[in-house]
């Protein structure tokens, strides 16, 4: 039985940057090189990164793409790493993107990966299962690919597949059954969502079942706009047993001696396989040799907490889109509440304090002890701190305006993100809004106030959860001998906007702990009204949080929509359309 | 040969508002009945409106929009309409949606249509061809249907079909011929498009020489959301000849009598025909008979010149996106430049002069004739005018901080954005914002500042189609006896952010006529870099533009992004990543 040397390489490439990413290839197969790998794979779309969403429709960009890849190629081999296969994900086409319904069937853009060796592109493997939910609008980009390519290397047979192969049943793994292979290579730019860690390892011991193969599993890392990779990369046997598994959230490379079954002549038919997919095969001629010594082993990084997995995912997402974005700096507004003393938490955890500054904007309804609160984050975290008091821009536009009500409390907000908004125009910062989703879902906040900024690291975390991360990452401060960066009466204080005197959220919204689970059937689980009744919830409660969703859609929607003339109009939001007069409350 | 009285109702349904749209099937098929009608059709998705977007994950909605149909059947009955076949779209589901890669093969929800007579539903049919680009995701929503619906009505085979049918070849089309049917029912939620008029009757064309069969094509009309619908109904017959068009972006009930061919006893195979569809049968018993007298004819209203077609496309969808959201009114700045102006002008025709405020917002850097033009539009279009100096609140934020150049600048537009908000929270006008599609592709904007607002009707306007509009509606105007609304000196003068003293956009930007052409070769035509110089535009002022649009992409999004930590995080923006280190400029 064969024993290849694999290295999953788990790095952190950047959309469209095409020569950086290229750089971290040849880097990462260097180090490879070094651990005495025989076979390396890097992440889907590495060349590319991913999304690359309507950078497919730009032909030069494909180009880009392709051309990139040759020169990879080239280069591995120039640096020495030419002996060494070295499986990459990139873009291809073999015919115009799929723009409208008239493009020719079956020819398209390509969510492609090729194995480089000596100079050369030994093989090409194009997706076969397109996701299109959820984050995904792969059937808008991409054609699927309708081969399995099988490549032998070291005398094992090893199917190429990529992500959504993995996640659907049928296709390329039954397919590599039937060709017989011993190892399926699984290259993947998989998001990060609460929890998805604990379906991972169970889905690659299925499909594993399936292809009755091992399975080596390679995950991006990073930040990209929304989306956010955590690697948890691993190696799994043909019998399900969990060989290694990388860590969350970091870069890394994890080596690891696979046991495989050596490939016979024929391993199998030629023939039509599952889902009309058919086997193309290709060999590498000759691997390095496994160096002598002991057999390398990858460990097994156990998946941490949740509230750990989501403090690292949002520190990752914020210095990603700060850092590939390159603005120097960020600045967000400290109103001694809980939101923004986490997210000021974060911004110091992802850039250091240097590179942050945080600013109170008090008015007369601020509290003495927000103020202290605001600046106690300040001292605990070593951000830089700033206080611009509000009060005399917004008596100057009271004084010339006739307002009341709403238009009041409003007011104290949009003053406070036009200094935020002329800071970020006079130094350079990037501005972080911070609101939560619970506020975000029902509206709860103001628009063009603290709603104004570049980036919310905390735009997809329930309130309570905010609560549950702010005494997780005090504890975790607390159990490495730190300050705790939350100062806790921010933690404890009851939540208020304060733009009225003694206003709090529970004047306007159900308790937190009452709202978010209706949020969160009504949201993430397309709960509908009976659903959340049958779940236990008051049903004037579910009706009252029900009617704010719906009518809040206007404020998530900022950038002002207008009706379109064209097929390429600017940033069209999807989901929930606005004018939607159906309710769930009749 | 038989004769069938067609009426196609182009009408104005609303996403979400089932028993509204309800209403109208049933208050326009006793229009068709009073016509004499033997057949009637509404367009595509009639019922809930379209697009439904993610109200079809909601069990509940797909629930409702069923209960609806059934109940429209036995109401129409009730009506004494029972007798006259009833075609009308809806939302089907013969299995969950699909949500995610794991849902059942071939089942979900349904793009449908459903044929009433009698209180009954006779036949359905599920659209084959779903689009899945532009602004379609059909792919994301909808499983495609596997038959041919054919149904025999007054002696005559028909074939019903729904939108991107057409806009394919092959499929029902295809099938509609083998089946031999004699007329193909297409109903629509065809958006409209710049020049899409030009494009549709050839291919209304081609289809009927693709099956053989006379089509009647009809599309609803109204704004929805971003999008417009334009009607354009029409009859053509077998042989090509255009026998009846409905204007476009009014309400239309297009009534024709139309020579059909007889269906035969067996007038096809009932096996599998093209694209891999199956024939289904059905057959209405009885139609109402032809009524005596002269023939129905229902006239050719040729389409409209450019300007007219997007102006009338602007009235209607800011129309419709204040009223079907309900707002009152709308307030505008009104700077006396030309964008503003004929922002102002659309608001006037599309809800009166009552509805519309424009408030003059001057600075110092205000010029004289700024000022005389905001009044003088005001003075012809008989708005609610007011003047709000920004100077005081301006004064006091500069008094507070220290800020210089384009901060200063920038602080002068958010200013205005806060009193636009601040008049909005108090008298309860939606903000309409006025930014056009070029000064937006290069951002040349203020982020909160000019580009605060819930809609801006010339989003989608490139700024020389702005000044081709002003100068049409004008003539239009004048040729109709009326006070042209737009002062000259708005259409002459050079246009100014008046940020600064003595600024014009083109101490910034080309002159628009020599930005407009390379923006729409790159925004709209997908042209690279190299194709652009190829069209003779001059390499340096195609590098420039190239490098502004792409940087503007973070202006284009203002709903701040977030990290993601699960699948139904708010509105994620798509098209255009914000990181993207690739540039055509290199």
């Amino acid at each position: 039985m064969p024993t290849l040397r694999l290295a999953l390489c788990q790095v952190n490439p950047t959309v469209g940057d095409l020569s950086g990413n290229a750089d971290l290839v040849r880097a990462w197969t260097r180090k490879a090189a070094d651990a005495g790998a025989q076979l390396v794979a890097f992440p889907e779309m590495m060349l590319t990164g991913y999304p690359v969403e309507d950078l497919v429709f730009r032909r030069s960009f494909v180009s880009a793409s392709k051309a990139a890849l040759e020169r990879l190629a080239a280069d591995l081999a120039a640096d020495g790493s030419g002996e060494l296969p070295v499986l990459v994900g990139y873009l291809d086409a073999d015919g115009p993107p799929q723009v409208s319904g008239d493009a020719e069937p079956g020819r398209g853009a390509r969510n492609a990966a090729a194995l480089l060796h000596r100079g050369r592109i030994v093989a090409t493997y194009f997706k076969h299962h397109l996701p299109n939910y959820g984050v995904f609008d792969e059937d808008r980009y991409f054609v699927p690919g309708g081969t399995l390519t099988v490549v032998r290397v070291g005398g094992v047979d090893v199917a190429l597949t990529i992500c959504e192969d993995l996640w659907q049943v049928g296709g390329p793994f039954a397919a590599a059954r039937q060709a017989g292979v011993g190892l399926v290579l699984n290259i993947n730019g998989s998001p990060y969502e609460l929890n998805k860690d604990d379906i991972r390892l169970p889905l690659v011991r299925r499909r594993a079942a399936e292809a009755r193969a091992a399975i080596a599993y390679v995950n991006m890392i990073g930040g990209q706009d929304e989306l956010v990779f955590e690697g948890d990369s691993m190696i799994v046997a043909a019998d399900g047993e969990l060989l290694a598994r990388a860590p969350q959230f970091v870069e890394h490379l994890l080596v690891h001696d696979v046991d495989l079954p050596a490939a016979t002549e024929t391993s199998g038919p030629d023939t039509e396989l599952a889902d009309g997919l058919r086997v193309v095969r290709h060999a590498v001629e000759a691997v390095p040799a496994l160096p002598d010594g002991p057999a390398a082993t990858g460990g097994i990084i156990a998946p941490v907490a949740d509230e750990a997995e989501v403090w690292h995912a949002l520190v990752l997402g914020l210095r990603d889109y700060v850092d590939k974005n390159r603005f120097p700096s960020v600045v967000l507004g400290l109103s001694g509440g809980i939101d923004s003393a986490v997210a000021g938490a974060l911004a110091v955890d992802a850039l250091g304090p240097d590179r942050v500054v945080g600013v109170s904007l008090p008015s007369q309804h601020s509290s003495e002890h927000s103020r202290e609160d605001a600046a106690d984050l300040a001292k605990r975290t070593g951000l830089d701190y700033r206080v611009e008091p509000i009060q005399p821009m917004v008596d100057t536009f009271l004084a010339n305006m006739s307002l009341s009500g709403v238009a009041v409390e409003n007011l104290q907000a949009r003053v406070r993100g036009v200094i935020l908004m002329a800071l970020s125009n006079q130094e350079g910062h990037l501005v972080l809004t911070t609101g939560n989703k619970s506020e975000l879902a029902v509206g709860y906040s103001t628009l063009y106030g603290d709603s104004v900024g570049g980036f919310n690291p905390v735009k997809d975390v329930w309130k309570t959860l905010i609560w549950r991360l702010a005494t997780w990452r005090n504890a975790e401060a607390t159990r490495r001998g730190e300050t705790p960066p939350i100062p806790e009466s921010s933690i404890g204080k009851a939540p208020s906007a304060e733009l009225s005197p003694g206003q709090l959220d529970s004047d306007t919204l159900p308790e937190y702990d009452v709202l978010d689970p209706i949020l969160i059937g009504y949201v993430d689980g397309d709960l509908g009204r009976e659903g959340l009744v049958a779940s236990g919830h008051d049903p004037a409660v579910v009706d009252r949080v029900l009617r704010m969703v719906d009518t809040a859609e206007y404020k998530r929607r900022q950038s002002a929509p207008g009706t379109k003339i064209s097929m390429k109009a600017f940033g069209r939001d999807r989901r929930l359309p606005i004018t939607n007069r159906w309710r769930e409350d009749g």
